[in-house]
C-alpha cells in the first residue's frame, strides 16, 4: 500500500496483528522536519498519528470495508530537536461506523505529543450496510 | 525565517499585515502529498494550518514575545485529489498568554477542512523572566 | 420534545427554520450555574452548545433520520459571572452520515466560548441506508 | 470549596492525594440528566470531566497558584440510560503554565466517554506578577 506523503515525511509503519487495533510508526528526526524554531514541525508529528490511526483501525476492518479520518486533535507536550520519534496507537472504541483512536508520541522515555481522533468506517455492500446499520440502531437504542 | 518542513510539504505563506492576526497559506496538490487512498494526506493540511496559525498570531506579538502550538483539532470535510489548497486563518481570541485561532482550508469554493487551535505566548523580560524562560527551556529540553 | 437536562440547566432553544442548519440557545446566568471560582461552569456552556448543535442539525434531517453527538471540543475564552449567554450555532458541513457544526457563545458583544463538533446521522430504513451509503461512496471516491 | 453547578448536576468528587494529579468523580444517573433521546446529556458527562480535571491539576498546584480550563474535547462512545457514572482523571503533562489532562468515563466495565483537555496555570507573585495577574483579571472580567 503506497503512501507517498509518509515517504516524503519519512516515517516507517509497523502494523499490529490482525484485529489488534494497534500500530506503531517511527521517524528519525532530520533537518527537513524542523520548523523555524528548530524543533520538529507539528505537521510531521500529526502525519505519524493520522497514518498510524488509520492503519490501527485497518487491522479491524472486514473484507471490503474502508475508513477515513473525520477529525484529530493533537497536543504538543515537549519540543523535539533530535532522536527517534515513536508513535504508539491504540483503538479506544470501535463502533460499526465510527471509531475513536489515540496516539502517544515519544522520544525515548519522554512523551512529546498525544492525539485523540475519530474515523468513519464505510461498508460498501448494500445488504451488509443495512444489516450493520440495523445492528447500530439496536446498540444505540439500548 | 527559514521553515524546512514548510519547504518539504511545499506551501507558500502570505502573512497578514502587522496586528491583523491573519495569514493565508497556499499549496498546489502534487503526487507526493497523497495518501494510500489517492487523496491529500491529512498531515499536509494540518501543516498548512499549524504554520498559518503561528504566523497569524506572530503578527500580534510584541518585541521579544514568541509563541508555540499547544493543541490543534482539524476536521477533514472533503477528500482532495487535485487543485490549489488555500488555508485562511484568523485570530479568534488573544489573551496575554493564550491565543485561539481558526483555519478554513478550501479548494476553489469548496471548503475541505477546518481547524481550531490553542497557542501559548511567551514574553521573556529582562532579568527575572529571562531566568524563568531559561528554566522553561531547560525543562522543555530535558 | 422534552429535554430534562436543558430544563435543569435552564437554557431556552430557538431552532432555525427547516433546512437552515441553525439554532440559538440562551441562558440567564444564575447562582446555581457557577463553579468554585464564581464563574459559569464550563458544563453549562458545553450543554448549550451540544443541544444547539443537535437542534441545528435536526433542521436538516429527513423523515426518520436521527443524530447523535460524536465529539465536541469547546474553548473557554472569557470567564462569565453574570448576564445573558447566547449560543449561535451553524452547520459547517453536512455529509450523508457525518456533520460538523460550530457554536459561538457570547454575553452581549463579548465572545466567551467557541465549540466545534462532530455528529453522526442515522438513517433507519435499510433500502434507504444502502442507497445513502452508495451515494456517500461515490462522493468519497471522486 | 463550594461548587453550585456540581451540586446541580449532582456528582461527587474524590480528589487524589496531594501531588497525584488524579481525581475521580461519580454520578448516579437520574431522570433530570437525560436528553430528548432518553440518554444522559453530554453536558452532564462534560461537567464531570471538567471539574475532575481542575481538581486533579489542583493537587499539583503550589501555594497561590490557580488554574482555569482552556479547552476540552470529549468523545461520546456509548449512550447511557442508567447506572453510576465514574470519571477517572489523570495528568498527562504538567508544564509550568500549561497542563494536559485526560478523563475516562465508564459505567461498570463499559467506557462511555473520553476527554482530553488543556488547562492554564497562573502563579501570582508578590509585586510584579500580582500586578500582571491583576491586569489579567481586569482583562478577563471586561
Amino acid at each position: 500500500m503506497k503512501n507517498p506523503f509518509a515517504e516524503l515525511v519519512g516515517f516507517a509503519l509497523q502494523m499490529g496483528r490482525r484485529g489488534s487495533g494497534a500500530c506503531t510508526t517511527t521517524l528519525d528526526v532530520r533537518p527537513e522536519l524542523l520548523n523555524p524554531n528548530g524543533v520538529v514541525h507539528g505537521g510531521a508529528l500529526f502525519a505519524m498519528a493520522d497514518t498510524a490511526m488509520g492503519a490501527a483501525l485497518h487491522t479491524t476492518l472486514s473484507q471490503g470495508e474502508y475508513c477515513a479520518t473525520v477529525e484529530i486533535k493533537i497536543h504538543f507536550l515537549q519540543p523535539v530537536t533530535k532522536g527517534k520519534l515513536r508513535c504508539r496507537t491504540r483503538l479506544v472504541h470501535r463502533g460499526s461506523r465510527i471509531a475513536v483512536l489515540e496516539s502517544h508520541i515519544s522520544v525515548g522515555r519522554l512523551q512529546v505529543a498525544q492525539a485523540l481522533g475519530t474515523f468513519a468506517i464505510f461498508a460498501p455492500r448494500p445488504q451488509k450496510t443495512s444489516a450493520v446499520a440495523g445492528a447500530k440502531r439496536r446498540r444505540l437504542s439500548q
